[in-house]
């Protein structure tokens, strides 16, 4: 067994856990908890008809693209599928970065790209968010094949604003990915920047705005050049009929998203304010998920105390500056989580 | 836009034309022309009850392996589960052959091969098959970072023997990956191979046997030490839940497959004995196509002709020397087949 060095080495990205069990209250992963769009369903029972099933999807996903492309406003040339955006990410490290080339992303931030860089064998260089989740400018940065920049972060929540984000692709002044995965839950997003630039690549998720984690869907966004480039990266049949059909009807359920982003928000502020309250420090988020600390004790134990009372939170530990991130579930759900914590501090 | 050099110098996998009208018989890219078995509609239907959509699916396919690990009588942690057979050609890209090395394969061969070379910035080299389509012994490549060998081969159908799979293993003596995205409908495999080497890997697909090419599902069986390192490359999440379970409740029903099996393995018999009346040699087949060739006149019109009476064949040309590849279809439409040949010789 001949393995990469670099492949070796690395320990390889643990996913956060996914214990199924329906008495636990999951809100460790930043899924949503509320159901697809009923027309989701409805897709994937048509989708079993005829002889789908059997038959190799399209490519491309045409009807995909198309409904994405006359909601978000952009060309469906400028849109390329993927088997969930971790999927996309890949195709972009492969298409931009060689081996002992350099990515380059903030930190702390999502733990993915650190792997990615792993795997590909190329350098990884991160920058510190300041205390308000701010980055240097200039950027300090120079030559990185690929940078990541999350907008909305995790695990903070917070995003950059137009004018930050328009400033640091500028800096950078080489090809940035702009990470939406939570970019729904914002009221803003980069979709401009890459149309008029080369350099500026968006990549989305269905997970966690439109509920999808379970059917793998995302896509990203870049000018047409850019698509046809990692196309050559891309399995041939990346994406299946049945996500395939789920993620068309639940992007033309405008409606529908809008409603569940509405919840979703209504329920985020109420929890900034109930665990302020119970003494966090809480970051004011722009995503479906919120990010707690607090100095008076340690927060490793509240999230095992949580997990005994099968209340699952993820606790991260980047070098020593720790967190709880607790992804926003239903009223019912945050009821509970707000009463497991008043009854354990 | 600073695409790598090797990305840009690479001009792309091209799939099979998938012109999916109700009324094209449909030879050209080796679909099952039998549905899949009444249980995988069944465990999707399933499936879409409860909150699995909305919730990542099971990072491992755990219940896959299990029911593939039963079957096949390999360890289920010796097997790792792909969004299609080529996901997992990627990870064995990534996880063996670094950027500037060696990839080998015989050839004429799978096409995606020197794809996932170029990808890689590695290099390709490949050894001719002779006309028998068998392989030179010693095989002539030293020093390989990963070999592929299609096991059945495509275009030609045909199948190295146990024991000259066993010899090459030998010969090649650095990680193997035999792909045997045919396998099923060969009466041997590379199972054992892999189970006492840890540098075979054996690669499955189920689109062609259980009819699921719409799905994207494969898998590899290697020693649980090379998934290991294998599982470090693969995206966390890269099978969904209704992926999961049809592939799950496919594999379960072996009664159907070996019917659907016997039915394909009659209609390629009857293939084989008429086109040869009709003047094409044809190169006996272990896999679900068969590979014809004729001297007396060019054969890309004869696919052309066909496909102007809305019969879709692969016409396949490595450097001059060319065939049709024509997937066994149903009874039915190998008569439309035989017929439009007539008329058109």
């Amino acid at each position: 067994m001949s393995v990469r060095s670099n492949i070796l080495a690395m320990s390889g990205y643990v996913p956060g856990e996914q214990l199924n069990d329906a008495d636990i209250v999951k809100l460790n992963t930043n899924e949503n908890p509320y159901p697809p769009s009923p027309m989701v369903f409805h897709a994937i029972r048509e989708a079993l008809t005829g002889d789908k099933l059997r038959k190799y999807p399209q490519p491309m996903g045409d009807h995909f693209r198309k409904a994405a492309g006359q909601v978000l406003g952009v060309d469906p040339d400028g849109i390329l599928i993927g088997n969930g955006s971790d999927d996309l990410l890949t195709i972009l490290t492969r298409t931009f970065v060689p081996e002992g080339g350099l990515i380059a992303s903030p930190t702390p931030s999502y733990i993915l790209y650190r792997n990615l860089a792993e795997i590909q064998g190329s350098r990884f260089e991160t920058v510190r968010f300041d205390e308000s989740w701010k980055l240097p400018s200039p950027w300090p940065i120079r030559g990185a094949n690929l940078t990541f920049l999350p907008n909305p972060n995790s695990p903070s929540g917070t995003a950059l604003t137009p004018a930050e984000l328009e400033r640091f692709m500028a800096e950078v002044a080489g090809p940035v990915v702009c990470d939406e995965a939570y970019g729904d839950f914002c009221d803003w997003n980069g979709l401009l920047l890459a149309k008029s630039s080369p350099n500026v690549i968006v990549t989305r998720s269905l997970s966690k705005s439109y509920s999808l984690a379970g059917i793998r869907f995302g896509f990203a966004v870049a000018q047409p050049q850019v698509v046809r480039q990692m196309l050559k990266v891309k399995d041939s049949y990346n994406c299946d009929v049945l996500s395939l059909a789920a993620a068309t009807a639940a992007i033309e359920d405008q409606d529908y998203f809008r409603s569940v982003k509405a919840k979703i928000v209504a329920t985020r502020g109420r929890m900034e304010v109930e665990l302020s309250r119970l003494g966090f420090t809480v970051t004011p988020s722009t995503a479906n998920f919120v990010w707690c600390r607090r100095s008076d004790r340690p927060l490793k134990p509240i999230a095992e105390e949580l997990k005994a009372r099968k209340i699952l939170v993820r606790y991260m530990n980047y070098d020593g500056y720790d967190g709880l991130r607790i992804s926003v579930g239903s009223d019912a759900e945050i009821d509970k989580l707000l009463a497991a914590l008043a009854a354990i501090l």
